[in-house]
């Protein structure tokens, strides 16, 4: 290892979304050295002379990476140490970001060359870096924030029913698919009757086997 | 400004510890520039060649501030940008501490030269960097992580009865010293009466204005 004064700096990104009932996360696979060929988180390096702050370099990366803009994204936590990384000591801010499966872009919808979506609780053997240990601790916040708040709102599309909503939910909760979560529906949705961050869309209906669901959107002016 | 290739990184610490029936957080007066003569949370530079991690560099900041070693320390949020610093492009990472009354070492245990106990909710006015900033951030983390999990337990001294544990509780929930909350003393009880984090200490009791109050310590092995 070099002797260095200033540690590496990045923004990494776990990005998550629901699909199939699953919720997955997305990995690139690192083009060069150190760690080439494995998959990762999408990131980036610190650049001061363009990022204003962190979440500028943890959006960077998305666009750089899968061309995403994402509506939402946080800052988690921060790994960092001297045997990370090694190139030598570095220093990593994880953001986790959220996206309805209508907003991924067309080109990574499905797992392409470089790039993957990965079940959320087993992202695979061998990640580059730390990035199984962040994908961890992501899951693990995302599961402790719904469980508090409302954030399941940001995975669904423009339009859902309750029970889509559920489902989401559930998902989230599940420790994996084979420990199923189920909510009790009345409590849900005594729940989300009185939330006023969801609004019924006026004569909207989903129609299938069952009767016709009631349709709802996202409350205009919605923040986590 | 500097064009500069590579960030300032720090880790500061906010050091809460309850006294008088207030929460307070230890603030040092800095004695360099920039903001030097302003009152700032002890933090130091990261030093590549010799804190293996940032719990490191943190945990060196209290020792060469204020010559302490704290029982529960944690990582909580990275502070980053171009402009939070005049000497450039600076990143923060914030922790937080808690430490007992009784631990606190006599030299600091009152405001000192140089060192300052300052109400939690109230720090003063104008403080170095974005410094009340995370101070306010600190604060509600610990308030948040209160409701939620035992952590007050890292504030008790050796042993206490469940009143003075009810009444730590009651300060850190407690918007401020004119918002006091009062927690009800029947439900507190049934909560802690079944956390198998506190244990009684047999025959020890504690003679005050009323009936005799049986004492506690935290159960051996108890971590946050």
């Amino acid at each position: 290892m070099v002797r260095q004064l200033y540690p590496l700096v990045s923004a990494d990104v776990a990005l998550f979304s629901v699909a199939d009932d699953r919720l997955q996360v997305l990995l690139v696979r690192r083009e060069h050295a150190p760690e080439a060929g494995l998959w990762a988180l999408p990131g980036a390096l610190l650049q001061p002379l363009g990022d204003a702050d962190l979440e500028a370099t943890a959006r960077r990366a998305l666009r750089e990476k899968i061309s995403v803009e994402v509506p939402y994204l946080a800052q988690l936590r921060t790994f960092a140490g001297a045997s990370r990384d090694p190139r030598g000591w570095s220093l990593s801010v994880l953001h986790f970001a959220l996206l309805p499966r209508d907003q991924v872009p067309a080109v990574v919808r499905s797992s392409v060359d470089g790039v993957r979506w990965a079940d959320a609780d087993a992202p695979g053997r061998r990640l580059a870096f730390d990035h199984a240990q962040q994908i961890q601790s992501a899951r693990t916040a995302l599961r402790q924030r719904v469980q508090d708040h409302d954030l399941p709102l940001h995975l669904m599309p423009e339009r859902f029913t309750l029970t889509q909503l559920q489902r989401v939910c559930e998902v989230i909760l599940s420790p994996g698919p084979e420990q199923p979560v189920r909510l009790d529906k009345g409590a849900f949705r005594r729940r989300f009757a009185k939330s006023p961050d969801i609004v019924e869309v006026p004569g909207a209906f989903e129609h299938g086997a069952q009767r016709p669901a009631q349709l709802f959107r996202v409350a205009t002016g919605f923040q986590f």
